[in-house]
């Protein structure tokens, strides 16, 4: 990968709002922003999506949403219905909790074969439609993380996240290192959860992420250290 | 209401479990404690709905279910198609989360009417189907409250909950006296959120709820004191 700069980052930053309470002047705010700092997407709940949508028409800035979140618990006819309103809706990208139960019973198939449900019922509307399979690693041992890694890049994801947020914990660095050394150059990593600052963003990208979910994203491309040129005449 | 009896106290009770990494084993003993102890419910996530309704076929003990769980952020569109296959697996109690955000956009007919069509949606398939709004009390203002209450009535459905258990707090007694005021007897009343022991869940009642969703079901009935036959010769 070529050096990150400032611009690169940003495009790596899905600018993210899933606060349950969340009113929509909230979400009309975090479009202008993603808009402003050309963050790569918005991130939010499937409600604002139309809302979303509208905001960002013809910016540079993608829409993207959650599917099954944050619990991964709910049928797979459910999510598969969630995820084609929100893909008509206008959504391009889709952070999908896994089902994080049938994993821990060994149901693979099922855990896999939702992901492609959910992966077919969106590219059917948009081919291009982005897929990610949020693991929740926290609440995964080793053996599960490298399970649900392969099972993503066998059923067709795009791209393997770390958290949702709403767990018991975020984003590590060695998390992030193990998804990527499954995934290798197949799938793309988005780090998630925690991320408040351009430090544990850079730590991020260092360990092989090449998208960063976060709420703070004004502020990390802000803390970017601009050039010096008080010294130039 | 009629004296309280530990029989009482067990009917009321929704059996519950909701953690997302819970495997099948973990359902299949909650619905035994169900059976044993008489609870009238278990509350399990969608995608469980199938394997309790296969453990509890035959027992007095209702199968309930959570959508749009625990944002209440999802579209309309989504919960309708959540609860219809919940409903079609064979849950009977479908606790609903509203759309937090909308309440307090202040888009009241949205709100509602997506409580109507939920409720449209399982009633065509079960008649006697229990439509629970969840309110996430402590996400929202006094008003918010009321005005959750009154569209929960105006838009059919059965009772209003405080608490998903995944928020920043729980059930209130102060809570629960609101939402049983502001619903009086056309409604019912579930408590849920931090309710772990007896004396919790009998503040509960005595503040007005007629039902308790809660994970220490066993604790809190075993917790009621057991007449004592030690000095009947």
């Amino acid at each position: 990968m070529s050096r990150l700069t400032k611009q690169r980052l940003a495009r790596m930053i899905d600018h993210t709002l899933l606060r349950p309470e969340a009113v929509s002047g909230e979400v009309v705010k975090l479009c202008r922003e993603a808009a402003e700092h050309a963050f790569g997407a918005v991130c939010v709940n499937p409600a604002y999506v139309p809302l979303a949508v509208s905001q960002l028409n013809g910016a540079m800035v993608r829409v993207g949403t959650v599917i099954g979140f944050p619990l991964g618990a709910t049928s797979t006819a459910a999510k598969v219905a969630e995820a084609g309103r929100a893909v008509r809706d206008g959504a391009l990208e889709f952070d999908v909790v896994l089902n994080l139960g049938a994993l821990k019973d060994g149901r693979a198939a099922y855990v896999g074969e939702e992901i492609s449900q959910v992966a077919a019922a969106v590219r059917g509307v948009q081919a291009g439609a982005v897929v990610k399979v949020i693991l929740e690693t926290t609440l995964l041992t080793h053996a599960e993380k490298v399970l649900g890694c392969r099972l993503a890049v066998e059923y067709g994801a795009d791209m393997v996240k770390t958290s949702t947020g709403f767990g018991p914990g975020g984003a590590t660095e060695d998390d992030v290192r193990l998804l990527r050394s499954v995934v290798g150059d197949r799938l793309g990593v988005k780090a998630s959860g925690g991320i408040r600052d351009l430090k544990t963003a850079l730590q991020m990208t260092a360990a092989g992420a090449d998208r960063i979910g976060t709420s703070s994203g004004v502020k990390i491309i802000t803390e970017w250290p601009e050039p010096d040129y008080s010294t130039v005449e």
